[in-house]
Order: C-alpha cells, then structure tokens, then sequence
C-alpha cells in the first residue's frame, strides 16, 4: 500500500467508527525510548523515522506534527502532498485537530499509547473547544496495516544476585511499603526497567532496552505480584521469592485482570504517572479512589546498593580498558570513517565475557559532524586536523557504562584547546563539587555551567542523566540540569557530560559516569551544615585528551584533580 | 482585663456566634511585616511580641503556635495555664482545632487576615476532617478588645519624579496592559508598596513600612484607578496623571464598592495571590471569573529604571559615608553597648539631610550575640576580642540601602578569621558572577555556598532578598535562595549576604546591595550562549575588615576583585 492508499483506508474505518479526526503518537503502551517495529505507527503512516511526533488525520486533511530535530529529514521523506508539516513545539497535535474540525466533532485517540496527563491535557484544551475527545476500541491504524509485524518475542535471563544485590523478596519488601505507604490496596506497575530491576531479569534482544514489557498488578496485602506479558520469564530465580509470590500470565488476559479486579468494599488504587490512559478510562467505578504518583520503584532502583556499585567499578574499569585501546587504535589508524570508528570500539568491547551489546547507538563525529549533540556516525573519513568526538557505551552484566571522549587528530586549533580546557573546568566543577544531601540537580547544575558563562559559552543539554544498572542508559528519576528538581542522595548514578557545539566546525563533550558517595557524616565534628555532606566518585577511568589541555587556564585545584584523576587511568 | 478575662469574653462571644474555635494570626489585611498596634490582635490575646504566630481558641482550651524562634520568648510570657504552646511548622493552627473539636463542629476565621491560598488549604483540611470553615462577620477579638487603638493617621508624602525617573501616567500604563494581558477588567490591587510606587507617594510615620496602606479598583478600560484609603495622599502630583484618572475614598467605603462593582456580562477579575480572601468570599456572583495571579505591580516595580539607579548608587554613596565614620568611632570608643553602637550609626546617618529613617531595626550583635540571625541589640558591653555584627539599612529620598560588616576588636582568633574568610569568598563569587538572564535566584544561590560547602559550613537565611527603592527593604518577586525561583532580569536590586553562626560564640555576615546589569549583549560575537550574559553591580562600598582576610585563602580572581573594590571605598 502506498502513503495515499493507507491515509484512504484510514479514512474509510475512521468514517465507520463515527471518528472525525484521529492522532497517532511516535508510542507504544509502555513510552518507550525505541519502541518495537510493530509500535512504528507514526512511521507506518507518514514514512518518517523519528523519535517523537504526531501524525493527525480528518476527514480531508492530515499533518505530521515534529519537532526542530527532524525539519530536514521530514522535508525528504514526508508526501507534503498529503501532509502538512508543524511542529507540535508550536500547536500540539489536539489543537491541529480542533482547528481542522468543528464544535460537536469527534477526535479519537488510542488510550494505550498516552499517558494519564497527556490525555487530561488533551481533554482540557477539547472542552476548552466544544470537540469531543474519544477513546476508540481497536487503533484504526492496526485495522488497515495489513502486514503489521508481530511483537518481537524475548526471552528474560537471570540478572543474576552477586551482580543484582537484593532478592526479589527485598525488593517486593520496599515495594509494597511504598504502596501501602500511599494508602493504596493495588499498585498497576508497567515501566519495563521497573519490573526488570524487581524480577532480577533483563531481556537482551535489544540491550538499549533490558526491561521487561508488561503490565503488572501488585497487591501487598496478599503480598503477590501477577504479571501480564508475553517475555518468556522462565529465567527468574524462585529461591529468591519465599516471602512473596510473583505469577505471570499472558499480556493480553491483562485488560480483563483489570474489568475483574476485586473492588468490594471502598478501593484504592495507585497509578504511576508515566502509566497508559486506558488504566484510568477503565478503573471507574465509584468505590474506586485513583492515586496517580509517580512509579516507586522508579526512586527505589535509582539508589544503587553496595554490590551494584561494585559492578559498576568492574564494568566501567573493563570498558575503559576498551576504550583506551580503541582511541590508540583510532588514533594510529589512517583514512578511516566514523562508522569504522564505532565498529573499531564495538570490537574492542566484544572481547569482554561480560559484554552484553550497546547501550544507546555510537556517536562519532569528526570536526562539524561533532557539534550535532545525537549526531549518527556517517561514511565521512577522519582526515586532517580536528577534533573526534565519540560517545558511547555498553551492557555488561554488571553493569551499564556511558563515556564521551572527544580526541584530537593531527593538530588541534588553538580555538579547540581553549574550548576543550574550559569544558574540563566544567568537568571538573562536577567532579569535585561537595554540596549537601538533598541540594538538587538544578542548584548544581549551575557549577558546572559557571566557568563557562565566564566565557561566554554554555551548552544546550543537561549535565547529567540518571543511569541504571544493566539498564536503560538513560534512568530517572535524578538528573543534573536546568529543569531537574530532585533531591541528590548517595548511591545515585549519574553522568558529568558538560559540553562546547561550534556549529560547522566542531564539539567538545567530556563524560564520566559518578556515583554520589557520602563525603563526611553529619554528624562529623568538621561537618556544621547539620546535613550529611556529599560528593561524586568518578567511576569512569580514561585519559582526557592531553595535547587539548591548556594547564595555565586550569587552577592548583582543578590541577591537582586532573594529575591524580590521570594517575588512576590505565 | 487580664489574659483569663479576655479568653472568657472572646468564649462568650464564639458561643453567641456559634463559633466552636476562632482562629487569631499574626497579620494585618496587607500581610504587613510591621502590623500597626490596631493590628496586633495575637499579642493582645496571648501576650507574646512575634512576627508570625496563631492562637487558637476552643470552647475549653486555647493554644499559641510559633515558630522556632520564640520557643524561649513563648515560654516567658505566654500563660501556660492557659495555652498549650505548639509550633505552626508542625501543626497548622486549623488542625490544631480540628483535633479538639468534633465532627460537624465550626472553625472561625477573619477573612481580611487570611490570603486566598492560606484559606483555601484550611478549607481543604477541614472538609478532609468534616468540620465546617466559616467566614466570621465581626472579628471577636475587636469585640472583646475595649481599648484598641485606632489606625494610625498618615500622611504620604510625594517621591519626587527626578528620585522616581517614570510618572504616574507611565506607570498606570504599564500596569493596565499587564492587566489586560491577562484578560482582566478589573484588578483589585492592596499591597501597600505596590501603590506607593504606582502613584509616587511614600509615607514616612513608619519609614520600616513606607507604603499607603489601601485597598484599590484598577479599570484598564475607564483608565481609572480608585484607592480606598484612610493615608492623605493630598501630596500626589496630578501633573503626572494626564491619561489616567485617580480616585480616593475613604477606605470603609471599600466593602461596599466591591457589592456594587458593575459585573454586568460575563467579567473577569483579577486578584493578586496575597490579597485577603475575604475578597474572593464577596465576589462570587455566577457572570464573575476570578483570575488569581501575582500583583503584576511586584514585576514593574522590581526593574530599577536609570533614574532610580542613579538614586540607588547615591544613596548607598551617602550611607556607605556613615557608615564608615561609624565603624570607626565604634572601633576607637571604649566601654560601649551593642545599643550604643546602633545609635552611633543612627547618629552619623542623621547628618544627611535625604535621610528620612531607618530601614529596619538595627541588628548589632557582639560575639555570641552576633549568632542569633536576627538578634536585637542589647545592653551587652563591647569588651575584649571578638567579632560585632552591625546589619542595618536607611531610607534616602533616592533609595533604601541595608548593609552588614562584622568588624574585629581587639585580636580576632585564627577561627574567627578563617571563617570570615571562607564568607568573603562566598560573596565576591557572587559577586563576580556571570549568568544567561533568566537564571532563576536558586540556581545562582548555589554558587554562593559552595565554598562554604567545601568547607563543611552553611548559612540558614537566605543569600539574598530584593530591595525597593525608597521602599520595604525586602521586596519580592526575586531573590537568590534555595527557593527562589523567579528568573534574575537585568535592572533587579538584591543584597548579596551569605554569612557564617557559630551559636553561642560569633556570627559573621557580609552584606552589600547589587544591581543585575547587562555583561554582555546576546549579539555580541563574545557571547555564544544566545542570551544576554548579566552580571552584578556592587552598589555599597565599605570596606571590608582587613584584620580578618587571610589573603592566601583568596584565589587570584578574588584578590583582584578585592583589592579593586577597596580602592572603590572611601
């Protein structure tokens, strides 16, 4: 079927159904970061690959909604004689629909693929309209793709407990406290990494994503977990479950397991916030009271215990032997593309036993490919001088690494040294800040950002993300940045990754992986803040690019940091 | 009538009012930092001189709630025969009454005490516990107090135009579109501050409080304003209001023009978020949308335009003058009292003839005493070595300064200098800082305590509060903090004073005012972060104490911005 034939087919079933106007989101029922090709909707209907955007459709128009990453690709790949091209940065994808239809028509929207807040928002902006906004029964989308593919199947391995830390029981302990702490009899857990990290299983079909696909009814007064899905859980180790009982039955039993749960009697449920709408359509009964907090077990992972952290040092210590090697190999290599480049790491990686795949696609980028922030690594050859910038990482079974290196080739501009030493005073900043428990990412955002305001530079990314343990790359709910307001504990992971984008000529990024570790008690005499003092444990041990470092622009203490960080550095 | 008396008679009258608890704050109708004596209706019934505080009153038992600062006050002067004492940061003074009442049974409450947002959270609390919240027509306290003073009488005086630099036409103007910006067709504007700077009036009985205490009608679309008021505002230059009208009447005609308001068709009423909620409770007919949003006065006047800067800068000039020769006389005088040392400061300002009054109490702590953050001065005699804290600020007919040193007599120990030290670099980083405009007060906050950080020390105030100019010495909506989140603008007026307490032995604090300029422009080729770079202007030039810098703690960036600030002082 062509692009026509499908928007014709789509039309017709929306005609059937009473539909006006229908918005397909870039989603799947979990908001994955790379949903599977049969959740490829988006990209079914409109040929674009990207990852978020709408495509909207009525009755005799359609739209596909993007944002500024994609205005290039999209002007390639979209038939713009079918659709037109927003930004849904500029009029959400609801709003296109409204101003396409009239007061008392119908925009239909699949439950499963928003969550709770987007649909309220939504609902907000429909009312605010006089459109009605409508749940459909079956995506028409699914109706019309004739080959859709079938999910991929998975199978789940043992993320096993000297790597692990906790049992299950351990954990389904402080689950179902959390639960019960928010007065809630039922808990409906779905987050892939969150059943992943409970069950001690990680799928490795796709190591950018581990979890496990599911939904999930937790219930701690009958201390059972019953999980809904199709990933071959085989794997879990029941020695580790004597206290509470985990059943698994197939995902699709899940939607009638919620039409008849036992709500007699007056009945809490919690709902985390990142959860599918359909939940909340479908759990309306009068007795029933909603709570819609965020996932527990989201906070509960993010603090990473002792034998985590152990892996954590093992895989990053094994990963920097990797990546040292491959910027040898690099570096001495001739007439060599940034393609090669990945693949020569990916090599390098492999020899390891506990190597499990990657954990997000390589960047590499050479001179003006660098300062694209996610650029793809192309066919381009490293020739010249300037500056590589690569950023990658693993899965091990121990843990998840994340480095950015940005080498030189040849010889660096005076220009590019500058800019690579005010980036590692950056780096740096981070790295040796001591600051409070509880002082949040954004407050210390601003100390990496300083010196190079001082310079009239910035970047346009955070400086940390929360990374999870053999895990999503990227883990909430902790982070470093403008807009991340929670509190920092020890036993976080995160990453330090302050950078330079010269757009056309290149980029600089720095990044090592920190755990929060306690720097002095609270109760330490030396310690008067009345809070325990904490501080980053760089984790990450690999040689910063020397002939790229100005030391006259670096202080005694940013100094001292450098040459004993470097003396840890195989 | 002793406390005994006044509980009965206020009983009495909850009973025949069918009142089961009444609850009595520590507030004026403006929220005043000073309320007048009139106001003062907490201290009347419980005794105890606090700026925040509750009592509560049931049909058999009364409770005084405070804060942790007048536990040892409370517990000198409050009745414990009578009142149980409790702390409102544990529990809220309506759930105080509600655990000593039954279900069905009335919580009284003054609406003119109470903002929207304090009545709608007891609302909340109450209907949670299903007791009623209820509006009292009559304060009881008013009943029961025979002798309550009468409002002051006041008198505004004018701000002149060339210490002001917009006219009142200006000023309406601006104000109007913000109004109507947000659909509004009247705003109800009450801060005293806000309206002394609309119409250039000051009043000078209290120059703490140099605003016109009045409730006020905006009507963008009549031009008009019109202020309820008991202030004679005859001094207000009616050549300044060729656009605009304004009214006066008398402030007892206010209930009443808030009946008569013309709400024919559907009208929109803006009330800002501190107003009392007594205005929300009679504006409740079905054509009336009330739209609760911040004084949009607080934004205008928090931008100091070139006029009021000059003024600000010529201020602090004068006052740095005073207090310069003070300190000195301080250091040379022997046997004085910390009182003394207020009134040598007080002295020395009084030689200006712009001076019109002191900003604030006058803060002088000497050695332990200078540990209690907001410590009175006492009769304690200045003797031996240590460290004296003078914080306090003037009035000029051109700007309000606020300025702390802490100034060693005799020999200051090793601590005492290292401390001050660590202090003096948390202020000139930010007073050397360089930051995008729009970076919220949290985020720069942190720059700030970092060295203190690093040190295992802290400050519990924040780091710096708006000023206004020939106005209240703390002004919102911008601050630097750990919670203030309004973005910085070029043009705010900000005190910059981290400090350092060690309890029971010295405190220290460096105070100077700042104005945020424009460092560099957003299309200057030095700037590439796409914003304008801010930087702040110390306007307060006193030096600091020499004896207690040790210059090898300061970087070289710190000494050269020390040194230069010295040679800016007189």
């Amino acid at each position: 079927m062509n692009t026509q034939d499908k928007i014709t087919s789509l039309r017709k079933h929306m005609k059937r159904t009473h539909i006006d106007a229908f918005i397909i989101p870039q989603a799947d029922a979990w908001q994955s970061e790379h949903p599977e090709p049969c959740d490829q909707r988006f990209q079914y209907i409109c040929g674009l690959n990207a990852s978020a955007g709408y495509v909207v459709v009525t009755a005799d128009k359609a739209s596909v909604l993007i944002d500024g990453r994609y205005t290039v690709q999209a002007k390639n790949t979209v038939d713009t004689s079918i659709f037109d091209i927003e930004y849904y940065t500029d009029i959400t994808p609801e709003k296109w629909a409204i101003n396409n239809l009239n007061s008392g028509q119908i925009i239909g929207y699949d439950a499963w693929l928003h969550t709770k807040s987007q649909a309220k928002s939504m609902q907000k902006t429909c009312n605010d309209a006089g459109v009605i906004l409508q749940a459909v029964r079956d995506n028409p989308v699914d109706t019309v793709w004739s080959n859709q593919p079938s999910p991929t199947s998975q199978t789940a391995i043992k993320h096993k407990i000297e790597f692990a830390g906790k049992t299950i029981d351990d954990k389904m302990h402080a689950l179902c406290k959390k639960i019960s702490s928010m007065g809630a009899h039922y808990s409906i857990i779905s987050a892939p990494d969150s059943i992943a990290w409970l069950l001690n299983l990680r799928t490795i079909e796709d190591t950018q994503s581990p979890g496990v696909k599911c939904f999930s009814i937790v219930t701690p007064a009958k201390k059972n977990i019953t999980i809904f899905t199709d990933v071959d859980c085989s794997a879990i180790d029941y020695n580790q479950t004597q206290n509470y009982e985990v059943d698994f039955l197939p995902l699709e039993d899940f939607p009638m397991a919620i039409h008849h749960l036992d709500t007699k009697g007056d009945i809490i449920i919690h709902i985390p916030d990142d959860a599918p709408d359909w939940l909340t359509e479908h759990l309306n009964a009068p007795t029933i009271d909603i709570v819609i907090k965020p996932d527990p077990i989201t906070q509960l992972k993010s603090i990473k215990n002792d034998v985590e952290q152990d892996g954590i040092r093992a895989s990053q210590k094994r990963d920097a032997h990797a990546m040292t090697h491959a910027i040898k190999k690099i570096k001495n290599a001739s007439n060599i593309t940034e393609k090669d480049c990945a693949n020569i790491l990916l090599k390098e990686r492999k020899k390891n036993n506990l190597f499990r795949g990657v954990s997000f696609d390589t960047i590499a980028g050479w001179n003006a490919n660098g300062a694209a922030i996610h650029g793809t690594p192309s066919d381009t050859i490293i020739d010249g001088d300037g500056l590589l910038l690569i950023d990658s990482g693993a899965q091990y079974a121990d843990g998840t690494t994340d480095i950015t290196r940005t080498i030189s080739i040849g010889t660096p501009s005076q220009d590019m040294k500058e800019k690579y030493t005010l980036v590692l005073k950056a780096h740096i900043a981070l790295a040796t800040a001591i600051f409070p428990d509880g002082t949040t990412g954004t407050q210390i955002d601003v100390l990496v950002r300083a010196p190079l305001w001082n310079a009239g530079i910035d970047f346009a990314h955070g400086t940390g993300h929360g990374v999870g343990h053999f895990l999503n790359v990227h883990e909430g709910p902790c982070g470093i940045s403008p807009r991340s307001n929670e509190p920092l504990r020890a036993g976080l992971f995160l990453s330090n990754e302050p950078g330079y984008y010269k757009e056309g000529k290149f980029g600089i990024r720095l990044e090592n992986l920190v755990l929060i570790q306690k720097h002095m008690d609270k109760n330490d005499p030396h310690n008067e803040t009345g809070k325990d003092l904490l501080c980053f444990e760089t984790v990450t041990h690999v040689a910063f690019e020397q002939t790229c470092i100005i030391r006259d622009m670096l202080t005694p203490v940013e100094l001292a940091w450098l040459d004993n960080y470097h003396s840890m550095c195989g």
